[in-house]
C-alpha cells in the first residue's frame, strides 16, 4: 500500500550544477507513474533505484523543452535493456512528432510498443484507472497548452475487524458484501450490521502535480483536501508581473492555491534561478500556507494512511 | 596558452547513477570545443564551470543516442541565455534531422546561428582553423558512420630570448623574422644568428577523440604522438569477439593503438557496465601501454608545455 512520491528534477528551464529539469516519479502500489520526463531523467531514476521495467506511464505536462527532452534517454535506454512491454504515454498531441522523430531516426526496430494517450479535452477528465487507482487531467494556464495530473487512490474497501472474522465463519460472498459497507444475514437469519463488523476503510490518498502555470483559481475544486500538491513556484511575489507575462506563479500564490483547495502538503518547485535565497520565497509561501516545502531531489515523499 | 580536456560524460550506452553518456569539453588558448554532447551535457558543463558563451563548436562523432541528446538541452540553454554569437556544429550530414526537429518544435525562433558543417569525406580532413589551432576528423570504424577527432596546436613561435630583447633595442619587424627562425642584420651590419637570439618553440600539443570503434588500425598514423588520447574500451578481452559485433573495442585494442601510434597517455572510457570491477579493463591496458587511466567525469587533464 505504497504512497510515495520521489522528485527527480526540481529546476526550471534552465538546470543548475544540482538541480535537474522536471521529472517525478510516484509508486502508487508498486504502479511506478513518470510525470514529466526533463533531461537527465534516467539518470535520475537510477540514482532513486527505481526499476525501469516498473515504469509503464508516462505523463508529460507540456511540449516544453526542460519537461521532455529525457525522453529520448529513457525510451532509447528502455529499447537497449530489451523491454517488450508496451509504454503508455500521455500528453498533448505534439508529443506524436517527438516520438516519431525519435522512432525515425534513433530506433527504427524500436522492441516494444509506445502508446501515446492523446489529451484534446481541455477539462477534468479521467486518462487511466485500475483496479486501485485513477489519474485524471486538467488543464493549466500557460504559454502552450499545458496540463496537470492527479492521481487517487480509489474508494478502499471497508476493512472487517478481526475479531468478527474469527467469530463467525464468513463465506467470500458475505465478505465481499460486508466489505462494500452493507449488512449481510447469517444463515440462521442473524443480522450482522457494517458498523459493528467493520472498521471504516482509509481514506483514498491523492497526489497532485502542477508544473507550469499562472495562478489558476479554476484549479482550486479540482485540488479539493488533496494530501500532496507540487505546484510551481517559478518567482517571488516582487517579480509578479513577470510570473504573469511568462504564464508562471509566484510562490505566495502556489500557496494561496493550496490554502484555497484545503490540501495537506505543498511542495514547491520550478523555482527561478535568480534568488541567490530560494529560501525568500519559500517564506512568501509558508506565509499564507505553513505546510510548504522546496522540492528535495531523490526525497522520497511519503503519505501515511488515514483514517 | 591552457590546453586542458575535462571528460564531462565517459558511460557507455547506458548510463549510471554516477556515469553521464560521451561528452567532453577542450580549452585550448581559452577556445572550448565540446565534444559529442550526451544527455545531461548542459549539467556536467555547469559542474566543470566551463562558460556557456565561451562555447562556439560542437563537434558530434556519430548520430547514436548516447552521443546527441544532451544537444537538445544545450541548444535550447543557449537560446534561454540570449545567445546570438553563431554556434558551429560538426558532424556527419544526419545531424540537420536532428538540428531541424529540435528549431521546428521547440525553437521557432532560435536567437542564434546554428551552422552546420557536414562530414562528407571519409578520409583524414581539415575541418577548423584558427590563428593558433587547428582541428582535424577521420573516420572511426563502427555501426554507423562515426568520426574521430584530432585537435592541434600549429607550429608556434621560436621564443626571443629576454637578455637579448634587453641587448639590443629589435624593431618589431626583426623580431617578427626572429619568431619565424630566421636569421637578421642589425641596421649596423651585424648577423644577429637564430639560435643564438632564441630559444626554440614549444612542443605543439594535440589532443585526439575516438569513440565509438572497434580496432582500426588506419588509426595509427593520424594519431602519432599525439599528446593525449581518448579512446573507447567497452569490453575486456574475453569479450572481443561481441566487441567486433558491436563495433567497439577491447581496452587491449585501445592501448595497442596507443602504443603504436606511440602517444604519451591514454585515457580510456565508453566502459560497458557489464565489468563490475573495470580495473580488470584498466589491467588489460596497462599491461601493452602503461600510462593508461580510465576517464574520470570532471577532472581536468592538463598537456603541460614542452621543448
Amino acid at each position: 500500500m505504497t504512497f510515495e512520491l520521489t522528485v527527480l528534477g526540481s529546476s526550471s528551464a534552465l538546470p543548475t550544477s544540482t538541480k535537474f529539469p522536471s521529472a517525478h516519479v510516484l509508486n502508487l502500489h508498486e504502479r511506478f507513474f513518470l510525470i514529466d520526463c526533463g533531461e537527465g531523467t534516467q539518470i535520475q531514476l537510477r540514482r532513486s533505484k527505481t526499476r525501469f521495467g516498473k515504469i509503464n506511464h508516462i505523463f508529460l505536462s507540456h511540449m516544453h523543452g526542460d519537461h521532455v527532452f529525457g525522453l529520448f534517454g529513457v525510451l532509447s535506454t528502455f529499447n537497449l535493456l530489451g523491454r517488450k512491454t508496451p509504454l503508455h504515454l500521455y500528453g498533448h498531441s505534439d508529443l506524436s512528432h517527438l516520438i516519431d522523430f525519435y522512432t525515425n531516426h534513433f530506433s527504427p526496430e524500436n522492441a516494444f510498443p509506445i502508446i501515446l494517450h492523446k489529451i484534446v479535452k481541455r477539462d477534468f477528465q479521467l486518462i487511466h484507472e485500475d483496479k486501485l487507482i485513477e489519474v485524471y487531467a486538467f488543464p493549466l494556464k500557460h504559454r502552450v497548452p499545458t496540463f496537470g495530473y492527479l492521481f487517487r487512490e480509489k474508494e478502499r474497501p471497508y476493512n472487517i475487524r478481526k475479531n468478527m472474522l474469527v467469530k463467525y465463519k464468513l463465506p467470500i460472498s458475505m465478505i465481499k458484501l460486508l466489505k462494500e459497507g452493507k449488512d449481510v444475514y447469517t444463515d440462521e437469519g442473524e443480522l450482522l450490521r457494517n458498523a459493528e463488523m467493520t472498521e471504516p476503510p482509509y481514506k483514498r490518498r491523492s497526489y497532485a502535480f502542477c508544473s507550469d502555470t499562472m495562478f489558476y483559481k479554476k484549479l482550486v475544486p479540482l485540488l479539493n483536501e488533496v494530501d500532496l500538491l507540487y505546484h510551481e513556484a517559478t518567482f517571488a511575489e516582487e517579480d509578479k508581473k513577470l510570473a504573469k507575462l511568462t504564464g508562471h506563479s509566484t510562490a505566495s500564490q502556489a500557496a494561496t492555491i493550496a490554502k484555497m483547495a484545503g490540501v495537506k502538503e505543498l511542495i514547491i518547485g520550478h523555482l527561478s534561478n535568480r534568488y541567490a535565497f530560494p529560501d525568500i520565497l519559500l517564506a512568501e509561501a509558508r506565509e499564507i500556507f505553513p505546510n510548504t516545502n522546496i522540492a528535495e531531489e531523490l526525497k522520497k515523499y511519503t503519505v501515511a494512511l488515514s483514517k
